[in-house]
């Protein structure tokens, strides 16, 4: 499971801040790994280097040294909508009649079809064939005089996940959509603004978190400071639950709520709502280690490592022969033989998607040793795909789609499984003043999808 | 001086062209060194890779072979307009209500600012900063409900240099400025059709030359076979007389002459005209050699190798200390001592921009012993520079823009120095059926210019 | 703090091993980073490739392929002796009268100077400045008429850590030093013997653990199957008790202990001999986590992950401005905020060594607002410097070789600060049937060291 | 066919020689293009680089900046002997009692397997597979107490072709066999002392050509400054004839005679030897044309360059599929069809391998409308291998070993072919005062070969 993308824009009055950029970029690497990018801007001039690769592959000091200025946003991209090559890498450019716009995009529309047919009628066109162009097209085509107006203009009809950061030579924009499906935080950072996909980023840096972004919330930063140029929430917001479960870095605050703690909470529920018997209760790491931890505490089990994952596991992994392709999820996770043998165990992860994967370690496991063995998810069985910024995008990808528990369980070999309720799920999360994206878990979306 | 690039596409029902372009666009690398790409169609998808580098380096077998079609385009850069970067390689993808359309441009427009302005007022926003989008762009907002109207109604406002290849997703489409300032070639290849900036290509992939597009010429090439759609040429054309001093390749055939005789015959003329006594006749390799082989052979002056050109110069040099800066063309060309020691010789090179290499090089064969040294370039002076497709961008890059020729003898330390006159060069190329543009000779160029 | 190397080597009739010792070196990565290579047999001829990188940089599938054979060795390289390059990478291959003979080496002999003097004496020479070249040539100079006899009249002269793999073109032999100092493990695969420095490579290549070599043990493997030729243990051995504390994989099984189990149980005793009161136990990842779950197990105080590391962080990191580079651990570590504030924590580690990463992760957390910060170290005091294969070399890079408890408690800005007693480490460790080096606890060595 | 490598030296006090080497290995990038490789002195430490690829490759700023000092030897490499990869790249570095040798090697042993029984015996081992590492251990071993000594008795035993360069840290030697089989030149730099394969080298650094070393001479540079210290010519010296057809650089001068003027008179020879009538004179580029230009001037057949090589061919060259692959010989080289058409020409090369490539281009010819074509090589037939460092190593790859002229002209279908005399080959290259080796032309070698 992947999410599109990372933001991160800062501006910094008298500061050079690509480096800056250059380690936001890096402390949301895990948001998108395909490519990434940044544009800077000195107040005269805009510069971008944008490439496939890491942040550290993408960018080195003569490239940072190169893009000069002091306001300036990035982007690493995994890539939901757009086939996946550098001409849909972002940031993406444009250059219009009131001067060059830059554009970034985390999320994903879906009125896309609509959009395009309304500007074919309008006889534009398009350059790449990612959502983003779109976007930045229609800001360049709205009313208004000054980027300002067009940005509250151009988006209007726009409909889906977007949070968006915009940079024009001396401002720096940042937008979420009505339903605040994506998250988008404001920061200060030594005299200037900085904004993050998520607040986790800030630590990074040295800066300091002020506040996420409002639901259809516009900000803009330039020579008069921070200001909010449009509230636009949408009568039911729709945040996207995932970034609690998965996405989110956990130290990232999202709706006043630390990420951590949720999943602590969603591993404290999941031992009470489907207590088992058990030696150990390991994490499939790093994804389930939280909620394994919280499962733990609650249900006294004692945490122990039981599985280990590579930190070399890259993409540059060669191509086994097939006998040994199913080495595959042996080489990434190691269990610890010695600790397993003859014990039950009841195994957390965060939530399940094929399945593949999951049986693969249950085999493992089983193959060092373990008696029985537990599967608890700390979140609902995936049962729909996701149209606005995750990239799961067919029926046939989840397990849970057409599979009852019973099935699930038998396929992955387990002794017994059990999901998060969606109701413990939002226990887990607490109070917070908005609603949920809860598709991928109901089939019901915010908007009305055209499949 | 470099050119700014090189063109070439096929056609070829049932056939995978994506190679063939690949050794295509090699015979045209001479034309354009900076970047290279191609698109291929296979009459419902359209691929394109492109990519900073040499062809050899752009492509690999891999990417060649995923490049699936029977109809492509190719493109090597050097970069007149738009800085040089992956964002203005070429060619350019266009996604449009009619479908996608691919474009490569070889040449220069003039009349960029206005037509930037127009597209502007109607709200068109760009990704890129090069000419060939703004083309894309016209086309794809011209009247007409087919590629071939379109196409024949958006370029009507273009000034300047313009040979283009067009690709839809089943048609190939080439054009000609109505000047013929730059060369396009059709031949015939195996059962379908091939274009290139130059008919040299042709010999290099086994198809057959079967004419020179005409000057405001728009030929299409689609299932019902290749047919012209326009001919609109101007009434006084100005095709590129560097194209045969120096751009094209010696096979290659411009307006019915053979660039390699025309090269020959001004060596011939030079010699009549310019007559000198000297030992040996020595060319500045590689572009003065046809020259100076002329030269030898009307003057009787024996033709000898006395400086030699290394082959394994790139791009790659590092940056030397300065006191062994001046090794630079030391590297690059290398005197054959022995030969010259005590000698009188003249030397014939095709033209002199900066003359900064002419002198070192004066310097070098003087220090290898050469008693009288005497110039003869094959071309008039350089006095003016090129708005229409050729890397000479400024007044203050040309010796013979404000020296005499006492002057520039003096600066370059020849004992004599003499041009062919614009009288001979006309003469060495023959009778042709178009007029020239002489613009860089003269300062007179065939469309307005706004400096 | 680095080990030196990682060993891995097979013999599998009629098998082709190339790629199950590519899955054999990449398990065992953590054990060196800085080069790769294996040299593989056909029973004829000996194929070798190396180079500087991880194993996925230093391998392709191609490379795989052409590395043809049934018998081969590997090797990761980290290098505490040689200076780091491509030319002291191991393995080492060396031609002789008797064939070809490939070594890798794990470990750093202490008589350097004496075996080079001896063999200068003999007017041998070398080409590289590795130690495992030394003991190649001592082999090859030895007495005997067979690879066997030579190999086990060649060792003799040795003092200090060498576990050492060795090919030649159908034999396969593995050697650990008289005093055991670095690990060596045997396995089975598939009707054939696998070699590994950590016994945790077996499970991820589907091999079963079969023993530990005894210190002083020479096996050898070829078509009559596996045997051991020499056992000549010292009479006091020398196990590095740091590949209990930090080095292996806590997968592996060390003279029969399960190193997993022996961190959580030294984190148990830590939790017994320094109590502390604290709301949260938290580790530094990932050296930390096992004695921090054994802590928390046995005090009480909640396991939670304070710290979190990034997963992508790597070598090609840009040279941060001076101002910026404090971000370097900022980068590598982020606290987990909202959990710290006004909390008494308590952080374990493995070790410390420089003092310098510590220090900053205090100041880390004390900035994420944690009130009290206890210290916890799973080992006692580093305060002597290893000769024997671990890459401290120098007195002054151990913090605690001059400083008091109490000094390094406030260089390090903690509240308070103790570490494990070595009576409590062995205790974790357990009932073994070898002898332990501790030099780096105590400055005294197994063997006389020559400094 | 290849030559095995080039040889660049330099001793300059006070100087920083690496940038020079850089340059001088440039300069000779023509006798090898696999590997290079240079090692440097400072008088205290040797530090070494060397890796595939060309000089521009290999070298960068940064590697040339670290390799500081005022004495160094540099090294091109094809490679006849050792298989082709960086374990055999040059120079070899070895460390010995008297301290550090680096070695440079041009030629080839024809006793290595004796050399190497007996270094056997010695109990002496190899890491690499070149003749290059015997030397360099016979040196070492040799008696003596200086390198001086050293050097001169350990040669004692060779048998074969060897120019040397040698650096210790503070001496360099150059060395040439007894039969001067392969070339090494001496020059004078700005207080210094250069080395060269080819006396070309120095007009590109600057440098000023002194001598070229006798056969069997020893010279060495230090700090007492340059003298010779063995002076062992052989009674019948060999100098291989083939550096003055096709190897050196045409401005190299060998046993005092210019390489180019031999080449212009073995064109003359050619003509008075084998006239025929003809259009044009044409030569196959590169390594034809100055035989074709003395062939011009001779018959008096106008030249014309009728074939053009591509200056971007490189090693990267795609797989071409199987019916594309006689395109090879085409994208290498293009004839002028223009002035081909219905012409008579005589075609001069300077000499004939295997004739495939003759043939295809004999096949371009034709195809590009020549009507009768001559063939002349301007040197005699080759029917036997070279031993003796020249990359020919089989009977079977030469067409003229077991084909009569006739057949060799059909097989290529040309309309006439003719070969230089060996009589009028060495009338062209005049009175020197050494022999030559012949056995590429006669089977018969100077020194006895067992095959």
């Amino acid at each position: 499971m992947h999410e599109s993308c990372g933001l991160f824009g800062i501006y910094a009055p008298k500061k050079e801040v690509a480096q800056i950029t250059y380690f936001g970029l890096h402390s949301l690497q895990h948001r998108g790994q395909e490519s990434s990018g940044m544009a800077v801007s000195d107040g005269k001039k805009i510069k971008i280097h944008k490439q496939m690769g890491l942040v550290t592959q993408v960018f080195n000091s003569q490239i940072i040294k190169s893009l000069k200025g002091y306001i300036s946003i990035g982007h690493n991209r995994y890539g939901t909508c757009g086939s996946s090559s550098l001409i849909n890498s972002q940031p993406i450019m444009l250059t219009t009649n009131l001067g060059t716009l830059v554009l970034a995009h985390n999320g994903n529309l879906i009125n896309v079809k609509n959009l395009k047919k309304s500007l074919y009628l309008k006889k534009e066109s398009f350059t790449t064939t990612s959502d983003s162009e779109i976007i930045a097209k229609l800001i360049a085509k709205a009313d208004g005089r000054s980027w300002e107006k067009k940005i509250i203009n151009g988006l209007t009809e726009l409909k889906g996940a977007y949070s968006l950061l915009i940079l024009s030579k001396n401002q720096l924009f940042a937008v979420r959509d009505p339903w605040g499906i994506r998250p988008l935080a404001l920061g200060k950072y030594n005299g200037g603004y900085v904004f993050a996909s998520e607040s986790s980023s800030f630590g990074n840096i040295g800066a300091i978190f002020k506040k996420e972004l409002k639901p259809g919330e516009i900000m803009v930063v330039d020579k008069k400071g921070s200001r909010t140029i449009l509230k636009n929430q949408a009568s039911k917001t729709a945040f996207c639950i995932f970034e609690y479960i998965y996405f989110s870095r956990p130290d990232t605050i999202l709706n006043n709520q630390l990420v951590y703690q949720t999943r602590l909470n969603a591993g404290r529920l999941l031992a009470r709502q489907s207590p088992v018997k058990a030696d150990y209760a390991i994490a499939i790491p790093d994804s389930g280690t939280s909620a394994a931890i919280g499962f733990s505490q609650e249900s006294g089990i004692p945490f122990i490592e039981g599985l280990l994952k590579s930190r070399y596991i890259g993409r540059t992994f060669i191509q086994p022969e097939k006998k040994i392709r199913k080495l595959g999820v042996r080489l990434k996770f190691s269990p610890v033989g010695g600790l397993l043998r003859n014990k039950d165990i009841v195994v957390i992860d965060d939530s399940i998607v094929r399945g593949t994967t999951m049986k693969g370690l249950v085999g493992i496991l089983r193959k060092a040793g373990a008696k029985k063995i537990h599967l608890r998810i700390a979140s609902p069985p995936l049962v729909s795909p996701c149209y606005l910024g995750v990239d799961i995008e067919r029926y046939s990808e989840l397990i849970a789609y057409k599979h009852t528990l019973k099935q699930i369980t038998e396929a992955i070999k387990a002794d017994s499984l059990s999901y998060l309720s969606l109701k413990n799920l939002k226990k887990a999360i607490g109070r917070v003043n908005c609603g949920f994206c809860l598709g991928c878990f109901t089939g019901k979306y915010p908007l009305e999808i055209n499949k």
